[in-house]
């Protein structure tokens, strides 16, 4: 029995059981009392110096034929890396601060490609006030591909910092925005990361002030499970409910992926007060957090390393 | 001419040349104060909410077939990954404190071998007292393949932090430990990062405080010119005082990399004190710091990208 679970390859196993085999090894290592959210979360939560604040830290990469394709924009490639981390720093309830940019890419690739890269991250991390502050460069073996790996640091006030635990019982299960049909219409090169409207929440709004909360990358169908695990809940979700791009059907919005929107779960929720501060964003409710999931949206978002 | 410009790969360019160019395209956006020393030192060092210190920050990758061999003990793979980031913390003067680590990997990679990476890095963190709080894995479009790529936090007492500036003419250039022949030995997998050197001189010893400071990763003849350019000035070795391994030739310890030892210049250094600290380390005196370089150390160390 060993020696076949020696000789499992990652695509047998998955990305999610992968991880949870990883992170068990992390885990065993811990002792930091510093570290207030280890791996697990949308960005590890620390104990900050200055007095009443979290620092966040994020690790993230894009993938030349996985998170986009050879022939797409350098621009939007290098602004997707940026805006990656950021819409994840922005799930915990935070504020980016400083990023480091990792890259590894095949010896044919052109200067032209890589300083455009470098261009789109600049001009996104201006966008929301992130300063790269170092990289590194590396020649891949082959002679094509490309990892663009984004480190980033952030920070929230303790109070503000939301986590993926926190979900209650009976809790509203909201999305912004629509969903679905990301990645063939383009838009998960050009989503703007919900910062300012997670700010808004956890820090301005008087009743829209989420529980718990994630980034949507991988589909509804995989991410919502991920936020209720946390707590051991379930979830009843009205599919009808589901706000769908124009070009996208319900399918594609539960599995699609890509859609880098915030999940939430509300204790309460005033949609009209959400109105009046982002009136061209929906926030749509679509479910509540219950004892045990009965019906189980199909899940078939994205999974890194299955074919 | 424009289009011959953009039509270079970066096999053509080398690294130095492709990062100047990077650091150009990062420069030109920074606009922050909190920013000490951005690209281009050993880490990026910030103003930090503590006070009197300084955070760093530092992202660093190795990839198959590149910095480590299909077939490296994997163990040993994850240990080095660690252990980079560890040594340019060091070269600051400072202490590392957080990890996050990124993983691309072909989907036919062994879940046991991924995990035996973890295992390396989780065993390396422990040893210098880093904790690993994030981490991100993704599928690279082959089967094969891997890049494993770490970002790390630390923190320095702004009185301690030495960068690569601050050389001034005259200054003795020295070198810890014994050079050459790193990779062919698989030294470059079980090195141990100068970190408790590097404290005990920026914040103990009384006479062996280094005024410009970094890691050699690429071999001598690449790196100290690196380490004078900031400055402007030249160097002057005498190739008789290199201190080489006892498998190393001069023309390895000159140009191999992946050492990681410390490479510094001195105002004036104690070499007796260092030897009552560090009895089983060298410390040894290879030149000075002059105007100019008239004699360059054969410029052949490692080069990404130049095939």
């Amino acid at each position: 029995m060993k020696k076949r679970a020696e000789g499992r390859r990652v695509s047998d196993l998955g990305e999610d059981a992968l991880i949870e085999k990883l992170v068990a090894k992390l885990v065993a290592s811990k002792r930091n009392q510093d570290v207030v959210a280890g791996p697990g979360d949308d960005c590890a939560v620390m104990k900050s110096a200055r007095s009443g604040f979290y620092e966040l830290l994020k690790t993230d990469c894009v993938v030349e034929g996985v998170h986009f394709l050879q022939g797409t924009r350098a621009e939007q490639v290098g602004r997707k890396a940026i805006c990656r981390a950021v819409s994840d720093i922005a799930a915990m309830g935070g504020v980016p601060r400083f990023a480091t940019v990792t890259i590894a890419l095949g010896t044919e690739h052109s200067v032209a490609e890589v300083e455009a890269w470098y261009a789109g991250m600049a001009g996104a991390a201006q966008q929301f006030n992130v300063e790269i502050v170092g990289g590194e460069t590396s020649s891949l073996p082959e002679k094509r591909g490309a990892v663009i790996s984004v480190s980033m640091t952030g920070e929230v006030e303790k109070e503000n910092c939301v986590f993926r635990s926190g979900a209650r019982m009976g809790d509203a299960i909201a999305v912004t925005g629509r969903l679905g049909n990301a990645f063939a219409s383009e838009r998960h090169l050009h989503f703007t990361p919900r910062l300012k409207e997670s700010r808004w929440m956890v820090s301005e709004s008087k009743n829209c002030r989420p529980s718990s909360m994630m980034d949507l990358s991988d589909g509804l169908s995989k991410d919502l499970p991920r936020l209720l695990r946390v707590d051991g809940w379930g979830y009843q979700i009205d599919p009808e409910r589901i706000p769908l791009n124009e070009d996208a059907d319900l399918d594609g919005a539960i599995k699609d992926g890509e859609d880098y929107e915030l999940l939430m779960t509300f204790p309460s929720l005033d949609e009209a007060e959400w109105k009046v501060a982002f009136p061209e964003t929906p926030l749509t409710v679509i479910g509540e957090v219950v004892r045990e999931t009965s019906e189980p949206l199909d899940p078939g978002g994205y999974e890194h390393f299955r074919r």
